[in-house]
């Protein structure tokens, strides 16, 4: 299928998963039991992609402040893809009808015959096969202007998915597989109408789509024309950077509400409900898709329970002891934890929603934190001091700055580790240390190979991160 | 009362209210829930008994490895009193009938009149005056040679705890109090035989009692001739430093089951149900010690909760958030997180069980180490590097050591921290930082008033604590 393109939604700025998962730190960047080989979501995402359309037909929506850290997880998956993969980077958090829109307006420029297959960025698929096969069933219908939705047959009642109600058959079966005319598309149901729902006629929204670009952007005119028109006066080619005030001025709204609820060319197939498919944006879907035990537990890290039952246990800094737990998720990062009965772990915006209005750390920020230079992780703070782990990537290099109300220490653990102290110039070796005082301007850097590893001593009355006067940057920040 | 003694039985090595309690970190040294003014379980119980005994009389016995640090609680609650009170410092892990047969023979030699009431270190006591009343009906009855329990008005079913039933009465009442003999003292009940226990004739084993020092001893040399023959031989006095291996000889039994149970000269007074009598020996009682919010919840720390019940969370080292719990025990440390139901707390061995069969740190140290000069912390080990926060108390002198298989960097943050460095001494300013190769031999001391900190950055292929060769060290460890 020569114009068939893979657009892949790797934002979802949420906390869905959190502590794991944090605003600057979405589900897609996580590895969750369930993904293969040690790769992150996006990674499965993009490798299940990969095995039908070549990098250069793909598509990545992402926000901005995570494509250095999606790129970074291109490259471990194959060196060079974030290259060839096409990244829109978003600035500002929208819902799908725009990130969607303005892939279908990049494409549709590119090639007037292209045909987007939509994928979002946090979900499994055991047996692929049949979502190609579904694909290749729904290319004709998508061929003759049909929106077409790809639904998965429901194994129970659930009330964590939206609806599809199916009408009657479009086109040609292919196999077993039938598409057939969108009759109601709905939101998620509550408990009562998901247990009537099970007979049949119904299928859950998978939120993988399948359309002609330019078939998109006409339903887009046609139900949310100033989207479209707001979209079209950024005149947005792919590598570009749209400004955060226009972007951020497109409605934000789902692609279901914008264009599937009221469309009259929307279609659906099935996936038969045993093809592996877990949308992983809860604890309970995490825990639905890991492989347990005999007694339906799954524990990760440094875990040690009895007497537990259906329960998911993941440890990252240290022991987790669970005794007699019951359908319990418990996830411990190590700056937070969360227990919650699996049961309840939708509801999970509770807890997040506090730490959100407070803008709090552990609510924005992942404990090792992502920059294009490589990363640093707050180990300890204390009064009047503050431990940092900083690893710097081969030939990262962070920016000539300096502080008001800190001094610092560095000693080099690993790695070649470059100091820039004022005039002088110079590697620390590992063991040695040197010292930043207050105002002096100083960069460090790794002209190695190998990562380069140090750990920072702040000393001071304010030990904030806003507290950096950057000189001089080689990725483009100054603020 | 001038013969009236009091006995503090400080010790319990075990994990009981792990992961906050360690083998070397006991129930007694912690601060929980329902203890008054920041203060620990010993020092709660100290503050109670020197209402009514001077600390001259007071007696605490203690586990070798403890001592320092239970002086160190005992200098918190009142200067002086680590001098004081005389504590007898066990060599080796012994159950409550050596420690207590010690206790008895320093007193019955001291003072043959001795009467002495002996007290968990591990208990809360919210009206302790009815503690001194019934002590006071108990004196004749003891002075008489009969071996008081105090027992508990139980308010319900309750497995937990051993039970003593009362027998005709002893001696005169005096106001509501009554000394009954013992008809019978036996274990913890099963759940059905405690469900019918509730109507009356039982109480609860409180583990305090009161005897003359010479009718115990005269009760032990019955029952248990070889045990008091053994201790008779060591010849101990207070202040004596046992031999390691004639101590541990001493059979391993509890005062219940070696004189309790057997003697006949057995008597029981029973405090009413409503003292807020608290033994705090799992995690349900330290649940049930806590002042709770209106839907049963206690929460200490950074804890954030939403529609829980009838839970504890301890939080000490991040945020713990807890969504749905119900009746659920979360406890959280910096390098062990306990999460159970309360009603399965006192099970906690089948967690602690295989940790001590590994001898795990995380079983027998607490995250910060206690120390004759001070504390240490581990606050992160990575490959190659381990760091610490170490604090020195004020006039607090490390040894005079070196490693063979690391170096060291150290950095001030607070204090003075003198540092011997091979030939050089000097005072690390804070913000310094100073360097020490392997092979070097060095010490840190405080010679200041306030505590020293500082971090320390470990380098080498071995890290662990045994790696030290100590020259010189002012509280007698060499090795």
């Amino acid at each position: 299928m020569p114009n068939l393109y893979g657009v892949i939604l790797a934002g979802g700025w949420g906390a869905s998963l959190w502590p794991l998962s944090r605003l600057l730190h979405p589900p897609s960047l996580l590895h969750l039991p369930g993904c293969g080989e040690g790769r992150s979501l996006i990674q499965e995402t993009v490798a299940r992609v990969l095995t039908r359309i070549p990098p250069h037909r793909i598509i990545l929506v992402a926000p901005r402040e995570q494509e250095l850290e999606i790129r970074r997880h291109l490259e471990l998956l194959g060196p060079g893809l974030s290259r060839e993969i096409t990244i829109l980077a978003e600035p500002v958090d929208r819902n799908t009808a725009p990130a969607i829109a303005w892939a279908a307006q990049v494409l549709a420029r590119k090639d007037p015959q292209a045909l987007m297959a939509v994928f979002p960025g946090n979900q499994l698929l055991a047996r692929p096969q049949y979502l190609w096969e579904a694909l290749a069933a729904a290319y004709p219908v998508a061929q003759e202007g049909f929106l077409v939705a790809l639904g998965i047959t429901p194994g129970g009642p659930e009330t964590g998915y939206g609806l599809i109600r199916q009408g009657p058959p479009l086109g040609a079966a292919s196999g077993s597989m039938q598409v057939y005319r969108i009759e109601g598309f709905g939101e998620k149901p509550d408990p009562d109408t998901a247990s009537g729902l099970a007979q049949g006629g119904y299928c859950w929204n998978s939120g993988i789509f399948l359309w002609q670009a330019s078939s998109f952007l006409e339903a887009l005119g046609r139900w949310r024309p100033q989207l479209l028109k707001n979209l079209t006066r950024m005149g947005l080619e792919a590598g570009a950077s749209p400004p955060p005030g226009d972007y951020g001025r497109l409605e934000n709204i789902s692609v279901d509400q914008a264009v599937m609820e009221p469309h009259d060319r929307g279609a659906v197939i099935s996936l038969p409900g045993d093809v592996g498919w877990h949308d992983l944006s809860t604890w309970q879907a995490v825990w639905e898709a890991a492989p347990k035990d005999q007694d339906g537990n799954y524990a990760a890290g440094e875990v040690l329970y009895a007497d537990c039952r259906g329960s998911l246990v993941l440890a990252t800094h240290r022991l987790v002891a669970g005794l007699g737990l019951e359908d319990l998720i418990v996830v411990e990062t190590g700056d937070a934890l969360l227990v919650a009965p699996r049961q309840q772990a939708h509801q999970l915006a509770k807890l997040t929603e506090p730490l959100k209005a407070q803008d709090a750390e552990v609510y924005r920020l992942p404990r090792t934190v992502f920059r294009p230079w490589g990363t640093f992780t707050v180990l300890e703070e204390g009064p009047g001091y503050k431990i940092k782990r900083i690893e710097v990537y081969p030939q990262g290099r962070l920016s000539l700055q300096f502080h008001h109300r800190r001094s610092e220490n560095w000693i080099a653990v690993s790695g070649q580790a470059q100091v820039t102290r004022g005039e002088e110039v110079f590697v620390l070796q590992p063991q040695a240390s040197t010292f930043i005082p207050r105002e002096m301007p100083h960069r460090l850097e790794n002209p190695g190979t190998a990562p380069a590893v140090i750990i920072e001593v702040q000393h001071g009355d304010y030990l904030g991160e806003d507290d950096i006067v950057r000189l001089e940057d080689v990725y483009g920040r100054l603020i």
